[in-house]
């Protein structure tokens, strides 16, 4: 009964409890290592693996691994798919196509939810990904509860193992991370309003002088223009000083000119 | 100048308008083969390469595209990637880590869905991705409108360039896919109610029969409890018919005993 009285719960590179990631019969050791890649990147290092074709450890899947050794390290082999989730109360298999099986089948990113559920309620959970070509038999399908489909190109759908591997591990750590949608990247930061009104104030001044608002009915609105462009870049407080020395720069060539 | 006069709005596999992937001074012809398999997975035809290394065509590559040659075989070969975006009106470059260039920053997710938006409103737009090791170049991330960061193991977060490609190509096709987050996949329908209330009075009359429910006063909780199991399972009708010969089945070995 291996798989029952360890690794209950691992607590990964991904700082807390994580699925296990259970590779049936996978065939080639580079499939292995790119796998524990993808695993790593994800935070995930509870590997098993069923029935490895070529043994194990296998030097093609450390070769493969690169800076993932300790995700291959740590995992553990069984000679059955039950017995590599023994100790799981709750197994997603993940699977191309029906094969005249009933079960529920959830888009990676649900399936994120199930298992962050189950997992955050202390449940220990898993997937089960099958060999390169012939993917998971039917029995192995029948263990889990429920399984997993990727919406993929319905003309080009098979992925290689490590990228199975790879969605599903993306989406458990996008379900747990908190990254904004949408940040500011970069080393300054925003311009307050007093600074670009202050900088926009400067720009009009000159370009008055200049004679650049004409016809003058038409000043305002060209005004508002400028501001609007130069507001929707979001300058930093760096760029606006920038944008000051532009504007030295081009009025002294200006008044040098004859 | 390349890439200004064709391809403007590709139709792909994908069946609509669709980002160009572009990729900037990629190393190795296997990945540029790997690169066309995830595109074409997640859907996407509209490859762009900027001085490969090796050259173009390339053999490497066309052995690890296996069923993605036609990706190939439409890639064009650009000397920059000025060129290579020149018709592109919005182009995010994914990077890893900010370089003192201030710039959006968008989780995959959210690229996909301003891709959608631009490109749903008649704008080409595009994707950049860097050499293998080294990444796209200032230069290169200075030319995008933001950039693309996909949350990960901050371990260990680089990403291979078909992996880079197929995260955010999964998530270019989750935004245009309308598969529900879960269904219910396989053969027969669900029973409805009328089927399944009269496998429970059948089960309840045979258990009564057999004297299972005692004491009496558990009776109500007992079957409460076994007809909650049975619905949570979801039978369909054909497991509703299955399970009336199990209970014929094993009500006959009972009365066969002795």
């Amino acid at each position: 009964m291996a798989g029952t009285d360890h690794g209950r719960l691992d607590t990964g590179a991904g700082g807390g409890p994580q699925p296990a990631i259970v590779l049936v019969e996978p065939q080639l050791g580079e499939n292995i290592g790119a796998c524990a890649r993808a695993m790593l990147n994800c935070g995930l290092t509870d590997m098993r693996l069923v029935s490895p074709r070529d043994g194990w450890p296998n030097p093609k899947a450390e070769a493969m691994a690169a800076g993932a050794l300790e995700v291959l390290e740590r995992a553990r082999v069984y000679s059955t798919t039950a017995e590599a989730c023994a100790d799981l109360t709750y197994v997603l298999a993940t699977t191309a196509r029906p094969r005249g099986v009933t079960k529920e089948a959830l888009v990676p990113r649900a399936a994120a939810a199930r298992l962050h559920a189950r997992i955050g309620a202390g449940q220990p959970a898993g997937v089960l990904f099958g060999p390169e070509r012939a993917g998971l038999v039917n029995e192995d399908i029948t263990l889990a509860d429920a399984v997993i489909t990727v919406p993929l190109n319905p003309g080009f759908s098979s992925l290689n193992l490590a990228q199975a591997v790879l969605l599903v591990g993306y989406e458990w750590f996008q379900g747990g991370d908190d990254t904004p949608d949408v940040h500011l990247m970069g080393d300054g930061p925003p311009a307050p309003v007093e600074t670009r009104e202050f900088f926009f104030s400067r720009l009009e001044t000159e370009l008055e002088d200049a004679g650049f608002f004409y016809p003058e009915h038409l000043g305002p609105t060209m005004k508002r223009n400028l501001r609007t462009l130069f507001t929707r870049a979001g300058m930093t407080d760096q760029e606006v000083q920038s944008l000051h020395g532009v504007i030295k720069a081009l009025t002294g060539k200006r008044r040098r000119a004859p």
